[in-house]
């Protein structure tokens, strides 16, 4: 299957392009490189060192003979993005290529715009092109379980059928995204499910829950094809900011109280769900979505595994909460489905304290890349 | 009480503007003067010939003795908006500033795009600005009934209790849009939605119907006053384009087979509308949805409507269908809630032959302003 990975450069599109390849897919990944800059605007970087693309790509070529063919650019530019789908004319577009941290888009004014405009023009364009170029392609497109906030009844997997006043119907199911990114998510799933419905097109919107560990078996093959890990409070997860602190001895810090509870996904998963919607396409004229996650896990329950499996490294971590920079419910009702990817074949890998210890070995392995400054909470909400 | 009124210049805004000044307002205007630049790009014109807003303002001055003042800017350039905010310092906001034409947005790419960034990124502005600047304002935001579409079930405003699985819950109600323009109404209620959540703004959202009438007790004072009436295939609603096809001999032509039933609202009823809902304001952290319309009719009903009417004025108008531009049922469940402004104390104005007497005599009076070859649907949906 011909596929374009866009956003092939980042911490889920990188091991979904090389595992694609893997697995024999025809893979290029368009990309504008710009996760790489927005570390330098915040002073940030990865835990593990990062190699440029193109060096990546050598790499692969190098040691599997597999060929990924990579284009520079951004999905806002529409000449650019239609040229590239008339030459490579893919069977399958997978869509990261967005803003993805809610911190980063409640900067300020300008970073919720950017992060809003980013997102949905870049995803507009691609609608079009698809319509006007591979109008058979299947789009897999990356949405967040944070999409759905935290209801008081179950989370179903993108639609919900509603009983009222003696009648009956099966609608999207109601949105309360707790960001400026996850508001810009949620205005992509409207616009996908509109052109599915208006022009034929086939796409699946995958609610990704939080996504954690770092490599695959393809990134782990050698340093130049690691992946990414962030650490950071703005593009960091909260799992991630506890595997940092305990590596440098800070006190792991929940925001609030720490009965926030989200959806988590391995990034080993991730690639393997990317895989199995690819295979098995939405039909044209669907609007398919999955909620891809595989545990619940409140912040507080993450913080406690970190803190008892630390002491096996010899590290200390004790926890402590500080007040939430968010606006969100701390103690909440929280299930959600999450049978569509089982159904097509994911054998989920659920967290264990092997993960967790080997993510903390890497912490500790680069933790003179941690850096203390940037772990503590600047963004607010309010 | 101090109001602006963005999109003041408008064929809603304007009269909304006299109408809030003539009841002892404190009113200004921020409008880019785009709507005019659109007819410009389209070749088409209002029915009724208008007049530059200095003008307009001039002569309200004249005849009434109120001034209202008008900044000329787009809510798209922050630092503009901003300084207006500062010089106003208003009690409230009516946001009538967006592109809104369903057939406009769908003309190509470019169009989808700039309507949603127009309209997102307009609105994200006015949000952040009464965030910084005035907290406690009220906004009161333009929406639209085709967020909801065509659901199988009773459409409540903005918000439905759903039982599911033994739990319930009040969420947002689910939103079908049917244009790039639709949708992007969509996205702004989810962002205001959240801004009301976040930051403890007040601000209600009017699902409006589809507004008919022209004039209002102060438009119709001198011909300088008059308000726009849209009538082509972009700008104009159905119903106009079946007053003007009455007045120059043409069959009055329903796309599709016309049993698409939508609420109507007079502009009469509009203007008051928003005074209601200024002069009884959300509360801090509140986001009020109303649905603002008094009517529901299908697009059929009201062709033979107009057809019944025509003679009286000497007019001959069959009733022809035309394959359908759009993506949309014809036929369809539709029964919307719309008590919530009833019970502020609006008292409608329904649809009779005398407004539809008094549309097509200003039709004929203004027969030649109508292009025919502007009536005709050119934007399809597919």
């Amino acid at each position: 299957m011909r596929v374009i990975v866009c956003g092939g450069d980042g911490f889920c599109g990188w091991p979904t392009a090389l595992h694609l390849s893997a697995r024999g897919h025809d893979v290029s990944i368009v990309d504008s490189l710009i996760r790489r800059q927005w570390d330098v605007e915040l002073g940030a970087q990865s835990l593990l060192p990062i190699h440029p693309l193109a060096d990546r790509l050598e790499k692969w070529r190098e040691l599997t003979g597999r060929v990924v063919r990579s284009y520079v650019g951004d999905l806002t530019d529409a000449s650019f993005l239609l040229d590239v789908l008339r030459r490579e004319r893919p069977d399958g577009i997978v869509h990261f290529a967005e803003q993805r941290s809610a911190p980063y888009s409640m900067i300020d004014r300008e970073h919720a715009v950017f992060t809003q405009v980013n997102n949905v023009v870049g995803t507009l364009n691609l609608l079009y092109g698809i319509k006007e170029i591979v109008p058979g392609c299947h789009l897999v497109k990356l949405g967040t379980m944070g999409e759905y906030g935290t209801p008081n009844i179950d989370i179903e997997e993108g639609y919900i059928e509603i009983h009222h006043k003696g009648r009956s119907d099966v609608l999207p199911f109601p949105k309360q995204p707790g960001s400026m990114y996850h508001l810009s998510k949620v205005h992509d799933s409207h616009n996908i499910h509109f052109c599915c419905r208006s022009w034929g097109l086939a796409a699946t919107d995958l609610n990704q829950g939080v996504v954690y560990g770092v490599q695959t078996r393809e990134t782990s093959m050698d340093p130049i094809l690691y992946n990414r890990l962030d650490t950071d409070e703005v593009f960091g997860t909260a799992l991630n900011r506890f595997i940092a602190e305990a590596a440098i001895g800070h006190d792991l810090t929940v925001y609030g109280g720490g009965g926030q509870t989200r959806g988590f996904i391995q990034i080993v998963d991730t690639v393997r769900c990317i895989e199995l919607a690819l295979e098995h396409p939405a039909q044209p004229g669907e609007f398919r979505v999955f909620n891809q996650f595989t545990e619940q896990f409140s912040i507080g329950q993450l913080a406690a595994r970190v803190a008892a499996v630390a002491p096996r490294l010899g590290l200390k971590a004790g926890v402590v909460h500080l007040p939430n920079p968010r606006v969100e419910r701390e103690e909440h009702y929280y299930n959600a489905a999450h049978t569509a990817l089982i159904d097509l074949g994911l054998e989920p890998h659920l967290l264990d304290d092997a993960l967790l210890e080997e993510m903390l070995k890497l912490a500790v392995r680069f933790a003179e890349r941690i850096l203390p400054g940037k772990l503590m909470p600047t963004v607010r909400w309010r």
